[in-house]
């Protein structure tokens, strides 16, 4: 059976799917040195930058969210794959400047290595970076971040933290301020279909004609919650209550509410979903204060969601406010 | 075998999606009437209003599109079907001002005879109501404009007409300009695997294992062009080719190329098609200004996309890019 997707030689994905996204973009991104995503007009270098690095095959994410107010360069690896240590430190020196430049990092393990020898490489050249990882996946159920992967939460990190930088705030600033958003938000994702991994042709992990699987992380590495296909409004309350209680949200407090569709899942699902995760808060009198419903960090054509919830102060949501200007993310 | 998607009760889609579109955005639109999606901060009722009606199932086409400097009011109907015409009337009466409406309509059966109805109504009362059909769907290969299908065009068309009325231009001017931005679009859609009816589970059409197929409208209405998979840029060219003969597009001209996924498509296929586009369009001399790749207009979780080009001039270019501030197209 042909793949059904529109590409070419699946050798050529992640040059092609670049040089394309470039060119769809050009007013806002341009493709540096050896196929990193930088800003078309760069910050200046008396304000802090923030970069981050990640696999193909996610689009928007990351390197959707390259610009004004946001990211300064996103490093891309093949597909679901981390790009090297050597093109992250040619971003971080492309970027090198007094003011510094904080990395973030979804806790992945491809990722989180090739972060680890950037960061030494960088720390011997006397480069400026501080990094912050995102792990705020909590269906490993356990308490030590490092167990926990990093899921669409980083965007929300990414926003805050170059609203930040946007704003002229100073690296250790900035990084507080992603740290912040990092350790008060949590995430779920669901499938309810696998999606076909590009290069292979093949399905990236099986789910019966009538289940859908909660947990189930980034590419389906660690489900632990299979099931009988639920209802939305089961679906919103099984995923709302653990997410509310690993935060300990309180009544009165306020909330960010981020659904991110994987992929075939629809925009009509999601606000079915939001209407219900609404109505629960309601009824627990925590207050949705801000909302996202959209494909921010996909898995091809996976059916199935991330929903992310963080708790607000009046800063993060100033920030998370501001202006922005990115391919697939814009805030006026 | 159960439905792969989030839902509840099938009777209750429409009114729980737009439940939940509401409060995801309830900073730019709101509930109105009988379920008329409005923006949150009406326009000045010296500024002539833009309106459009249509089916449900397609998000964020077309209500996610109302906001500042795009539409005023979207009359959304049930899945896939026309809303009645006394919905559309409650909207031009709560639209009604001396400045006027425009009433864009895509050239759809149940909407254009919902229209139809709408406008003698409307007439009736002395409503001060102007109306623009879409039909950019050259797959019909008919030269008479009530043959084609009105497809994602309508979207830059909103845009254009939206931006302009924001500007204090006549209703004969918006109308004008949403003209001929219409008269100067094609469109053709590709599938490579169909949608689920999400009221009654079922597939919407059929296609074989190894087949895609051009010209297949917005719900595979009227596929011409079955064939065996091609690859990305056989397809790219394969699309791009009858687009440019319609419109007569000559050496040195400008266009707009819009890539809509229709649901399961990712941003990364839209992408490497985009390339190939581009690629052409430079051999030929033909300047591709201005590009967007996104899901405007989507069909539930089918595979394929439509490929949009306009030809643009610099009023077009200049209202494509003024600002708007919809749920999903925010132009800064």
């Amino acid at each position: 059976m042909a793949m059904k997707k529109f590409i070419n030689d699946p050798r050529n994905l992640v040059s092609e799917l670049l040089e394309g996204f470039a060119l769809v973009h050009s007013s806002k991104i341009r493709l540096a040195g050896s196929n990193l995503v930088v800003r078309a007009k760069p910050k200046p270098a008396s304000k802090v930058a923030v970069m981050t690095l990640g696999g193909s095959g996610h689009e928007p994410a990351l390197s959707g969210f390259v610009g004004e107010g946001m990211l300064d360069i996103s490093v891309p690896g093949e597909i679901f794959a981390a790009p090297g240590p050597p093109r992250c430190l040619e971003a971080l020196k492309m970027l090198d400047r007094k003011a510094g430049v904080l990395f973030i990092v979804l806790n992945h393990a491809g990722d989180v290595m090739t972060a680890n020898l950037t960061m030494e490489m960088a720390r011997k050249q006397g480069l400026n970076v501080m990094r912050i990882d995102t792990h705020e996946d909590i269906s490993s159920g356990s308490s030590n971040a490092e167990d926990r992967r990093g899921l669409v939460g980083s965007v929300p990190v990414m926003k805050v933290a170059g609203a930040a930088a946007e704003a002229g705030r100073s690296l250790d600033d900035v990084a507080a301020i992603a740290q912040r958003l990092e350790r008060n938000m949590a995430t779920l994702a669901v499938a309810l279909t696998p999606a076909t991994h590009p290069s292979t042709g093949q399905a990236i992990f099986e789910l019966a004609d009538d289940e859908m699987e909660v947990g189930m992380g980034q590419h389906g590495e660690a489900g632990t919650g299979r099931s009988k296909i639920k209802t939305a409004d089961e679906t919103a309350e099984l995923m709302l209550d653990p997410l509310l209680s690993f935060l300990k949200i309180k009544p009165g407090e306020e909330i960010l509410v981020l659904l991110n569709g994987a992929g075939a899942t629809t925009l009509m699902e999601l606000f079915i979903v939001f209407r219900r995760v609404s109505q629960l808060c309601r009824s627990k009198g925590i207050k949705v204060v801000r909302a996202a419903a959209d494909e921010f960090l996909t898995v091809q054509e996976m059916a199935g969601f991330q929903m992310c919830i963080a708790r607000m102060d009046a800063e993060l949501l100033r920030l998370w406010d501001a202006p922005c200007d990115t391919p697939y993310l814009v805030v006026r």
